[in-house]
């Protein structure tokens, strides 16, 4: 493999995909695109990503954007190498889909609107708008109310095991943690054990001093 | 596979999944959940899907919520029954599974509120919000643009045939096709003929056949 990955530190869904590349134990280029001067809404970005989104990843001749779909990639191809995050059997694996679907759905709108308000705002020099963040914590609350019930039935979100679907959340509550948002999370004993299972992973722990590094 | 679908004829994700079922010629019972008397936002549905929302899937002991995490579940499982859609080779598959994620974040979004607010509002006799919809066309138009280029290169989104990817876009299609939004897709040739294609398989009349049995 001879992988790239075009993206932006500030950037959750970078993020994602580097944790992902963490715990496989690959090794990767990071390409910074300057998104303060929009280089992702320019050529030659769009010719990897048309929708102006990053990040963009290619292995080789294999060019994909939409993070998710990237760690599915990762994680399938190198099934055997590092923490296995998905798995064959379609019945164990479905359940994992569902909680990758939540995330997508449900936890990952919310998380975001807040970690752009009080997470990346402050750091460009922007407002945070107070209304859109108690929105979106309400909307959270409620999210993370249906993930308190299931963590208390389940070690993980897919199962016994963590997966992508863990992993999924880590780059926005790592950004959410340092914010007032961070009460949300500890008034949840479960929610607040698996945040502090996952997030002291040594491939996370691995892809928050890379985030450091300049 | 005793498989039941709890869900409601006009919601897109709901036909999503049966389009699936059909595409692999699987029998299935309907539950039918009554969205105008709130049934999905009390027990037992809940006990189905926590956010409340339709559709909700058994097969057997496993349950399953989330339509494109069900659509995963039963390609995977019956992989050798009916049309393949979703392929076991990782790098083939990681272009069907960004093709999945672009109808999830980018089509799905526009489409599903210009469905609400063209196709669903005026028959349940609520007034359509023009400015919605003229949001709406804009901001799907541009996701066309890029399906257009897309399609110039490959049969089908995923690539030389027909996988999940495609499958996904067939409820709001369906739902749009009678509405002013057609005029996005036919002034554009090779989105119109992909539609074309991928409306006119049998299993997708089915489905259609299906929506209109009471």
């Amino acid at each position: 493999m001879a992988i790239k990955v075009h993206g932006n530190k500030m950037s959750t869904a970078t993020m994602r995909v580097v944790a992902c590349l963490m715990e496989k134990g690959l090794d990767f280029q990071f390409v910074d695109i300057d998104m303060g001067a929009d280089q992702h809404k320019q050529e030659p970005f769009l010719s990897l990503n048309p929708f102006g989104q990053v990040p963009a990843f290619e292995d080789g001749d294999l060019k994909l954007f939409e993070s998710r779909a990237i760690t599915q990639y990762i994680a399938y191809t190198c099934a055997n190498k590092g923490s296995q995050l998905v798995c064959e059997d379609p019945k164990k694996m479905s359940t994992v889909s569902m909680w990758i679907e939540v995330e997508n759905h449900h936890f990952d709108p919310a998380a975001s609107a807040l970690t752009w308000e009080l997470g990346i705002k402050p750091v460009i020099g922007m407002a945070t708008n107070d209304t859109i963040v108690e929105q979106n914590k309400e909307r959270l609350s409620k999210v993370l109310d249906v993930y308190e019930n299931r963590l208390i039935r389940s070690k993980y979100l897919g199962g016994d095991w963590f997966s992508l679907a863990d992993l999924h959340h880590l780059p926005n509550m790592h950004c959410l943690i340092g914010t007032q948002v961070k009460t949300l999370f500890e008034s949840r004993p479960n929610v607040s054990a698996w945040y502090a299972d996952i997030s002291s992973r040594p491939a996370w722990l691995k892809t928050v001093e890379w985030l450091k590094e300049t």
